[in-house]
């Protein structure tokens, strides 16, 4: 008997399978304005638990790593903003339901953790929106409730009405010193983390009648630019310490922060030309200014796709999705950063290109480069909105054909798969695209580690709960044994030599 | 047949059944410290979701009207701090376990949400802990997670360690000042959450391709002394729109907050009489400076009980629990504060009220108060400390007895049942006491409304969602069919009205 077509096409030298989580977010719109009009569609429920599960155990048969929660703190309000450049206006957003309104991710974790046993978690938290001690109690108690299945997405805030709502109708700071703020805190959280209790503080000692052992445990102090906190953390060690660290940031410092902290590193881009440019200036920085073994930096990247059991039923399935596509909901999220790019004022057959809206102009180019020789229109832009990431459509070989040049030209480690009209399209991913993968070797057939924590599945290693020894945050914990004498002689060391390691002297 | 004795026995007139909940936080001590150590208690795994699911179920088959989470977020410092009146030093609380290590009780609320179908969740949420945006964003996310089973005992923090841990290892406000901040706190929290979004403003018109309505939706461009919010909400309208209020407070200013706010208030005093004495206090309180009407005020105080099939056996098992209490723990509890209590410079069997230091002296008299004739000692704390709140030992229809009278002389709406021994304390509660209660229809047999919302189960009345019409937030919601122009008109009058409830001016 020959080989099966399907492992004869494999051309990606990639021996390990992807790394695959569900994208999703709290809120009725993500990545697909309009297609809750869809009568398929049924993200109208967004806010019950009950639809969570559904994804959860959906993402879990498909053998996913998790679900990847993107969030945003307040409104994206760049569009008909009147100039004003946002985000002094909700309407638009509020009308396409897009990422308005938002739920609490953090919030759902628990009914999903009891509801699925190897499905891990990366939530998106701004280091804007809680004090870093709060939100290291928060952290450490999902991780403790999830048994270790937990990652942290650490953002920054972009949305200059998050600064409005939570800096009391201030501006955002700019990008550079909330860079330099995410570092310290990143510091700070770490320092809770890690060096405040000792692996092994918790002693549940019945006879000696302590619960934990004080000399195992210590105030951090901390006492830098922008925070004091004094600790110890009041939660004990969690199964990973820490989560895993995504970060997704494309600016120089958001690169530099990807590639100090940062163990799933995400990419915007749609190329994949582009992005193995990106992963490889990640993983330089990692190597040269970090002294990380690049190979320990995971890269992911969003994609869409639409799956049919011919290459025709899928084209038609996606020419039924784009009826619904919302324009205003498309021109809403492209204005989403309020750095003045409102479309509103331009006709639909208009070349943007050619606009003297410095904003407007200077998107339309970025754009094009994705089409080349095709003129940008906001006619063109919502025809072809779900590819301005990736999107791939066709049958599951099709598809899977064109992950594997994906993979091989980029480099990529794995994907965020965004969803288009729920529950179909990742009902559709797991059903026919995810077996096609695994014929093929890019998709895991069995959790690497079952019942493990978000790293172990990561790592591919049972008992690799703690980032790698190369880790910034690795020399930082306190691990068992060590005296805190000798604990804070080490640490008042480390953290020495770490201070060339600063984001804002770099 | 005559009628059985239990029945004849009731003396209170109270005519509804009592409103009672399990207390508790997600720690290992909260007020039994040293109980870990007993061989039947498994508070160890206070940190997993399944423990609180079974205590969660547990109080459903007892049709308890929910779990009151404690919290507190830093740790309680005051014993052995060397004259230094805490919160230096965690040692002690390590060692005892007393509520250190603390885990977030929000994150748990989702698995517990699944998991039953009548129990509401009252957390204590400090507003020192977040930004009033983000938190009422986590709050209403979880009311839409519940279905609208929330409450939250809102407290401003009393910890000097928590004031280290948030305010960059400064000083927690004075406590007027916390009050003050607390009152504005809750008004940005209504607004956010009445005043932004119309009841109706989420249309789902798939048709027109409207999912939000921008005409019933606005900013409430809070403008304060302490926070500047423009807003509008993020979240959409939840089941109840704001959770149960629930108030603890015991100073002046905390017992205005009380009356001014509060739907369920907890009194934490032991003795019936000076109970019957603080809600007669904050009922007057609600009705004269708040126009409330007394009625919609429900008052729940803490109890332990202890029950055996027969007295002897009842009082056997609570001399058993008694071996086990830590009396480090015991004055860790006790110092909590930090108001410079430390008991660990006195002998075990000094009269504590003869010493000359001023904190203990205090205190010894103050809690002498509850035993008339006993000398105050270390030792006798420690052997009394489960009834320095009320405790109760005996068979079920001697404890049923003992809280007929506690009710009738205090004129309590209900009690937060503590845990000493887990879970045997709580099984007992529910598997012997609840019966004798229902039968004396001081506990209800059935939820007043099946599936309801907390405020419907504690005001007992189907769609009874929100708060009376006499409450302080009834007049900030924006209900369906009134128009921006007319609601906003309203909001003004309003709001220049109820600046005479200003807890900072009374």
């Amino acid at each position: 008997m020959a080989e099966p077509e399907a492992k004869r096409l494999k051309k990606t030298k990639r021996t390990e399978p992807l790394i695959i989580n569900f994208f999703e977010a709290l809120t009725p719109v993500l990545h697909a304005p309009g297609q809750w009009r869809n009568p398929k569609d049924t993200s109208r429920d967004y806010y019950k638990p009950e639809f969570w599960i559904k994804v959860a155990q959906l993402a879990e048969k498909g053998k996913f790593h998790g679900i990847f929660f993107g969030d945003s703190l307040a409104v994206y309000g760049g569009y008909k903003s009147q100039g004003l450049g946002g985000p002094f206006n909700f309407e638009e957003a509020a009308k396409s339901g897009n990422n308005f309104p938002k739920n609490d991710p953090t919030a759902y974790i628990s009914a999903l953790a009891i509801s699925t046993r190897n499905i891990s978690f990366g939530i998106t938290c701004s280091t804007l929106s809680e004090h870093p001690y709060h939100f290291a109690r928060r952290y450490a108690t999902l991780d403790h409730i999830t048994g270790g299945r937990m990652g942290w997405n650490v953002v920054t805030s972009f949305l200059p009405s998050a600064g409005r709502q939570l800096t009391d109708n201030n501006e955002l700071p700019q990008k550079e010193l909330r860079y330099a703020k995410a570092d310290e805190y990143l510091q700070v959280f770490y320092e809770l983390l890690l060096s405040s209790w000792r692996d092994d503080g918790l002693v549940y000692d019945k006879e000696a009648g302590v619960f934990s052992d004080p000399d195992a445990i210590r105030e951090i102090n901390f006492d830098g630019n922008y925070y004091k906190v004094p600790g110890p953390q009041i939660t004990e060690p969690s199964p990973q310490r820490i989560p895993v660290i995504i970060q997704a940031g494309a600016s120089p410092k958001g690169l530099l922060l990807g590639a100090k902290h940062g163990e799933l590193i995400y990419v915007g881009a749609r190329s994949p030309e582009i992005v193995r440019e990106k992963i490889e200036e990640t993983k330089k920085l990692a190597k040269e200014k970090f002294g990380r073994d690049p190979s320990h930096l995971k890269f992911l990247t969003r994609i869409a796709v639409v799956i049919g059991t011919t290459h025709e039923e899928a084209v038609a399935k996606y020419e039924q999705m784009l009826k619904y596509n919302d324009p205003d909901g498309v021109f809403t999220q492209i204005g989403v950063g309020g750095g003045g790019l409102d479309l509103s004022k331009f006709g639909k057959d208009e070349d943007l290109s050619k606009v003297d809206d410095p904003a407007a102009k200077g998107f339309a180019i970025n754009y094009g480069k994705q089409f080349p020789g095709e003129i940008i229109t906001k006619r063109f832009i919502v025809d072809h909105y779900h590819n301005h990431n990736t999107l791939f459509i066709g049958t599951a070989q099709e598809v899977a054909d064109k992950i594997e040049d994906y993979v091989e030209k980029s480099g990529i480690d794995g994907f965020n798969f965004t969803n288009i009209v729920f529950p179909e399209n990742f009902e559709n991913i797991v059903d026919i695209l995810i077996p096609e993968l695994q014929e093929r070797g890019l998709a895991q057939k069995e959790y690497a580690v079952d019942g493990g924590t978000y790293r172990e599945q990561v790592y591919r290693q049972k008992g690799h709960t703690f980032v790698p020894e190369d880790h910034y945050a690795y020399p930082l914990r306190w691990k068992s044994g060590v005296s805190k004498e000798k604990f804070e002689k080490q640490l008042g060391e480390v953290k020495e030599e770490q201070k060339k390691y600063l984001i804002s002297e770099l």
